[in-house]
């Protein structure tokens, strides 16, 4: 049967969230036929009864799982007989930490480098709900926090570098083949590459070749959506 | 047959080694017999016929092991009916991630927190070559990195965000029971105890309550050494 996912939509069919892109490449990664169905922060209340406040919430038949590290676990559980997502229990239990590490080091890096340029793509009946949530949680104009860009973009190579560090070990967070650690931390970074308008990786790197990679998986489908223009 | 563990002294028989304690945590972890054979840092080239640069190394029967990760790969593939350090092939990937996060996030932060209080406590003959290889890699005098100890202990707050964040979800790395990863972070904390003259983690919290559970796992093996005087 096919999944539907909820996943987050701003101008122009820009498919942006960092949690849902994390969905989008476990469900490649598991190979399962799915379908998205584009909604606006403003959409979200009216879904699967109102039960969620975020996306993506997957449905699979009659069962809804909202959160992408709970839609990983159950989709781990409900098709073991799909490419494992974690590689055992322990890759399952030490994937919570690069996906914490993902949220509490990079995401608010990211934020901040690009708000206003996020802010930019969304749909125009969420803009007034983005910039008010948003520069309540980052504590300042977007426009403001943005314009310290420059220091951001050192600030995430820096916070990178375990990325850049592991990367001279071996190819994949998943060792030889890339497993959900590796899709937590490419959502984030592409969410950055659909909204920012300028790079936020400063260098051709390791990293970068590893982000290219991850483009490339799964028939292209992270590189089948255009990069923000500048 | 008992292992041999070849790991770095100071004076007072202080065993302060990151990288050591991540060796003997793996080895109580499996439960192998294992016995410990004090150096110093300019014992190490008379080891095992100079081969090594570094300690932990093991000797294992006729086996020569030396790098802590790789110590914990030979025991995981040699004793796999012993307590599993990796919980399988995705756990085991995805532990270079946390030993990157650890060596790239935490440990020059720690260094820089307590060189001079390492200093004092590595062996007397050591003394000179840990001046002059730690000032020359750390790019100062050691008195001088270590006077922005009140700043390094904000930041290492922040660098150690990603395990409090994820410490809200599960008790241990590894999830349920601690893993290799665990070991990794806790060997390089454990350094941080045994020579810091002021503690490093800031506050009681959940990173701290996490640190204080892992002192007492396998009979209380980290907090058996006590912890550097103020």
């Amino acid at each position: 049967m096919t999944i539907l996912l909820h996943e987050l939509v701003g101008q122009d069919d820009r498919r942006f969230s960092p949690y849902c892109w994390r969905t989008r490449m476990a469900l490649a990664h598991k190979g399962l036929e799915y379908e998205t169905s584009p909604v606006s922060f403003s959409d979200i209340s009216g879904l699967c009864g109102g039960a969620h406040k975020t996306v993506p919430i997957i449905e699979d038949g009659d069962t809804i799982v909202c959160d992408s590290f709970d839609i990983a676990l159950y989709l781990e559980r409900t098709y073991p007989d799909k490419p494992s997502l974690f590689g055992g229990p322990g890759g399952q239990a030490s994937c919570r930490f690069v996906e914490s590490w993902t949220n509490a080091a990079l995401v608010p890096i990211i934020a901040r480098s690009c708000i206003k340029d996020i802010h930019d793509v969304v749909a125009d009946k969420d803009k007034a709900y983005f910039r008010e949530s948003r520069e309540k949680r980052l504590g300042g104009r977007m426009e403001d926090l943005q314009a310290q860009r420059e220091q951001r973009i050192e600030d995430l190579h820096i916070a990178l570098m375990p990325l850049h560090v592991m990367l001279g070990k071996q190819p994949w967070i998943g060792g030889d083949a890339p497993l959900y650690h590796d899709h937590v931390v490419f959502g984030t970074l592409q969410w950055a590459r659909l909204t920012s308008t300028v790079p936020l990786i400063k260098e051709e790197n390791r990293t970068s070749e590893w982000f290219a990679r991850m483009l490339e998986l799964y028939d292209g489908l992270g590189a089948s959506f255009p990069a923000a223009a500048a």
